[in-house]
């Protein structure tokens, strides 16, 4: 309500909007993103709007996902590494994607002073989570922020998540790549990190590998460099590297980037990085449409109702999965 | 056809085939699966009724799943398995999955005189894959067949799988032990396998440890400990188990079942192992709803045009996923 009292005296016609972030006008890009974030209709409506007018100047950047958990030192290694892209003359966006935050209604980046010299830095665009949605809705907004950055002249986009939930999955499946953040521990590695994430990984990064932690370091990256080598090859032949960083005393952020630049490289003349895109944007259409259907079915009363009742007598051995599912379906076919 | 045609002249009430089932009459359980397996309406309604009759008689028994590339010895290994527990006084029965010979009208265990001694043996059941199925009627359909197993007194289910196709998936979603088979090999120790097979097994076995083989077997055996570490504990506290077997010499089926055992009774302990049933049973009633509503869509000839439309648009950048789906969803709000 806040936001919808704050337009509703200076609407700015969505043509005029698109120009200005087009011309790279980053208060014209927030304007824009807010719009995006919001619930209204009318500021749906100015949305999709600005974000069509949009669509012809995106997709020219590299996408970046940072994930980690908590503690593995996200925000000082984003600071590091957005310094350095700025310093050789990048334009740099950072979001964050963090379902968890819709319900405290905060952000891992709400508190922007923990990148204190990136957000004063003109070549850089910081934002925080879209709050007060679902997570779909989160990965929604963020997917659709993208494109806005990228018009108003973004060439990096880094989205970072909190590798315990679920954004992680929808980070990796709105990035080119996937960079998974870790501290050398007291031998569970991956404590905290949800199984499947290093599988997604395009790279491992052991961070705070400086002082008295070196030797920990170097002995997580021999074990995950071994490790990986045990999987199976990625669909566009990548075989993901484990690096070591310190964002405090930056080291290693160069190396990360130049291996950045070779995923590129490669995958650009061999044509999964477009592939990857547009994968990724037919995933996301097939993802929207099954979780409205579903959603759709789910919240009907009279299927809340056969559901529960489908639930208790498999618990009871009184049917079969497939028995209630055939009984579930046949009444739906019948009322819709 | 050539089912429907044998079944017309003889058919048995089900309840009198649910009856000798029960009673552990194997050609009655032959008989019941071809039912579960027809197409035809008629066998499928007798079918669900001695399904149905089973119900109360079944869930007594351990499944175990397991899978292995071609050439990791799965029919060696299996049949020196169930030959052992045959000789500890179970009764064994061996069911396939196997989606890709749906399109070979093939199995794995089509032919059986690859389990020669296991065939042989009347306290042993040796099922192949239902051909002519979708993958996800195979899966319903080997559910459906356990079911019937146990309850023609079958107490040690295994279900085997090539772990190449998405076979694998659904087994590890009917059985209460994934077991993955493995052979050392020249350092690519997973070629072949599907990535994410690794982080579902509750236990790998290093297969073919004898002879020349015994050191690689060790190598293999170690490499997969250490990178087992890595990874999370899964969501019922076990920490998978890597163990070395020579099929042929029968060298660690013991130990094997030993460590079956162990699992079954510490998740028995803690409530883990009827809950995994129950997750099971509820993840298929999710699965089948969602599959049926999801076909009801696709298959619908507006919906298809529409969705041709909208790949090439998203390829073109001439529309976002969302706003995709958006119009799709309309159009089948409108029509059905």
């Amino acid at each position: 309500m806040h936001a919808a009292g704050r337009f509703k005296r200076s609407r700015i016609p969505p043509e005029e909007l698109t120009a200005k972030l087009c011309a790279g006008d980053t208060v014209a890009l927030s304007r824009a993103i807010t719009l995006v974030e919001s619930t209204h209709p009318e500021h749906q409506a100015d949305a999709q709007a600005i974000i069509e007018g949009c669509l012809p100047h995106a997709n020219r950047s590299v996408r970046i996902g940072i994930t980690g958990v908590p503690g593995a030192g996200k925000s000082t290694f984003i600071e590091a590494f957005g310094k350095y892209l700025t310093g050789l003359g990048k334009k740099v966006a950072v979001l964050a994607v963090d379902p968890s935050s819709t319900l405290s209604k905060g952000s891992i980046l709400g508190d922007k002073t923990r990148m204190e010299e990136l957000v004063r830095d003109p070549d850089a665009f910081i934002r925080p989570s879209p709050s007060g949605a679902s997570p779909g809705g989160v990965a929604r907004k963020t997917r659709e922020t993208i494109i806005l950055c990228e018009a108003c002249g973004f060439d990096s986009i880094i989205v970072e998540t909190v590798g315990v939930g679920q954004g992680e999955i929808a980070v990796h499946g709105m990035v080119d790549f996937f960079l998974l953040l870790k501290i050398a521990g007291a031998g569970d590695e991956l404590q905290g990190i949800k199984r499947g994430i290093v599988e997604m990984a395009d790279a491992i990064v052991i961070n705070k590998a400086d002082g008295e932690n070196i030797r920990a370091a170097r002995k997580a990256r021999n074990e995950f460099s071994r490790a990986l080598h045990l999987f199976p090859p990625k669909e566009n032949g990548w075989v993901p590297r484990v690096l070591m960083a310190s964002a405090v005393e930056k080291n290693g952020i160069p190396e990360i980037w130049e291996l950045i630049q070779d995923y590129v490289t490669v995958n650009t003349e061999n044509g999964h990085f477009a592939g990857k895109r547009t994968a990724q944007n037919r995933y996301w259409l097939i993802q929207t449409i099954e979780e409205r259907l579903k959603a759709r079915f789910y919240e009907d009363g009279q299927i809340k109702k056969l559901l529960e009742e489908a639930f208790s007598d498999l618990e009871h051995n009184k049917t079969t999965p497939f028995k209630a599912a055939d009984r579930l379906l046949r009444n739906w076919k019948r009322n819709s």
